[in-house]
């Protein structure tokens, strides 16, 4: 996608060096730094310097075919095995992550440079999937629409195109008059930071909103739909996603506004039944009492924004029962939160 | 109410200036503000210095006592006309500040001196209200209560006590236990801010939580009830209020979470038929898209906290319908959210 009017993809592999934008500059300075060996991925993945499922996984890959690479002929095997465990520690509770390293090792066995190819073709299948969510996502989208977004499911978390994003460039590039209400997201603001920097490099017309915005934008028919993407989806359809998306749901069911999510399948997890099942990861306080933002002089800082020496609590996610999402949009086309459809486009995967 | 162990109000005239706590640089710093003249509270009231509607009230009617005492003999009619269409420009949205400027300009009309006393009476009549909602209220909390709430409608947003905080520190004082949600309340965070500011002063358990987090808190049964405040409520029950009550509400009913509105008699407004009628101030963008807090160097700054060249909306205020709310807390007794109800509490007033 677009950045200052040229093409990136958040990560690639170019020789025996990964090359990823570096996100935690987002959106104040646009960098791409280079990581030479598997062990500079590791470090890029746990310092979020990449983020987001599908660019974690794409990450992984990535790590897994630099490690072979690096490997010396004695004692290849020991190397590589050290490697594939130094990634899985990198973020233990990211699927995509195992997916990735154990396709790469296995490509491995065969050689250096199919573990590579395999690599690249995560990379790729990542891409092609979030672009088939954009094409069966744009079918929801008529001439002129006005579209809610919670945090940040846009390219910066996938390879490309993104989950919840995707059928939003898709109806911008064909024409249509698509405009897009970006919820802050707090704690993190990742949709202030993150979704609305995206949009601006892609021309899509776009406003930041507070995360206290959407029953007022509802309730006035400012909203005719709205996609986010997931962090988890179990079995049943209960959908892990940032806080504040139950909220968002809730009230767009109330005031008869679709609420979609957006996500390749590999975000459904079947050995999960339902949403009670999902742990939720509770932060630092310090993400809520604190911002970041940049300073007068023009340079990134953290700052008090709240009553000094008051707690706070930071819940990173919240589980949205199936009963308020109108449907998913996968890769495969658009299913409703139904168990029996989860199962029917899982199974397709086997 | 207490700032560091001291009694004060948040607002009193004192001979011809009216003094006020300098909201805008709390909960950071402590400083009292004079308005020597109309003029000067009219900027106060539009910059916020002193905010909240009983507040605003007072501040409203000390401005039109301040102005007849400015008045020259000669067109003093004239001045006090434009004076008072000064004072009613300033927060459009706030119910109180017409009832203040009302009430002082038909006193003026006996006597200036007469004007003067009105103005003061409203400022009592405000904290004695406010510490009636505070009884009624503590009527509704249990002996171990966990209650939410948005924005603030504390002391610091009447002349003393508040609205929905009053019975929150009636029970503390009683010995209740009692625990605060905090709802951050942005885009200007006037429950991180101020909310979290007066319940440490006055020594009331409570957490800041950001405004995503209600629905995922009510989920899980941590919150028994919610009490908010109001800018204005219609003769049908619905309310203005901060921007994401709306929400709250609607996330309250569906999860079976009480939702309680603490507002004097004089913010209900018969000549406003229902929440249609509710002119809903839109602010600055830049509320959004920068935040203040103090920086590591102890200063109070402006931050960019969003992706630079990215427009926001910001509506200050959403309406919530009466149907989403359990009954109104006033300080003739607690009501549903009935047309005849309202009318029967605001009939006594005249």
């Amino acid at each position: 996608m677009k950045v200052n009017g040229e093409d990136f993809r958040t990560i690639w592999m170019d020789g025996q060096s990964v090359f990823m934008i570096e996100q935690n500059l987002l959106p104040f300075d646009f960098q791409i730094h280079e990581s030479k060996t598997y062990f500079d991925t590791c470090f890029a993945i746990t310092t979020m310097i990449v983020r987001g499922a599908g660019a974690i996984g794409a990450a992984a890959g990535f790590a897994m075919a630099q490690a072979m690479l690096e490997a010396p002929n004695e004692g290849f095997m020991d190397f590589v095995l050290q490697a594939k465990e130094d990634i899985e520690a990198t973020r233990p509770t990211a699927q995509n992550l195992f997916y990735a390293t154990n396709r790469v090792f296995k490509a491995g066995t065969r050689s250096v440079d199919a573990a590579v190819k395999e690599a690249q073709l995560i990379a790729n299948e990542d891409a092609h999937n979030s672009r088939l969510i954009g094409k069966f996502g744009n079918e929801l989208i008529k001439e002129k629409t006005n579209i809610l977004t919670h945090c940040n499911a846009g390219w910066l978390a996938f390879v490309n195109y993104g989950t919840a994003l995707s059928p939003i460039y898709m109806a911008h590039k064909e024409g249509k008059e698509v405009f897009v209400y970006v919820d802050e997201t707090r704690p993190r603001g990742q949709g202030a930071k993150l979704t609305a920097w995206e949009l601006k490099n892609e021309n899509v017309p776009h406003v930041i909103v507070p995360d206290n915005a959407g029953a007022y934008l509802m309730a006035n028919k400012m909203v005719d739909m709205i996609i986010v993407g997931a962090d988890r989806i179990a079995r049943n359809g209960d959908v892990a996603n940032k806080i504040g998306t139950f909220s968002k749901a809730i009230v767009a069911k109330e005031l008869n506004v679709p609420f979609y999510v957006a996500a390749p399948s590999s975000t459904f997890d079947l050995d999960c039944p339902n949403g009670d099942d999902i742990v939720i990861e509770k932060r630092s306080e310090e993400e809520v009492l604190y911002q970041t933002g940049i300073d007068s002089n023009g340079n990134l800082a953290k700052f008090l924004v709240s009553s000094p020496g008051s707690p706070a609590f930071n819940y990173a996610f919240d589980v949205t029962p199936a009963k308020y999402i109108t449907g998913f949009i996968t890769e495969k086309g658009i299913i409703k939160p139904l168990a029996q459809s989860i199962k029917r486009i899982c199974k397709n995967d086997e």
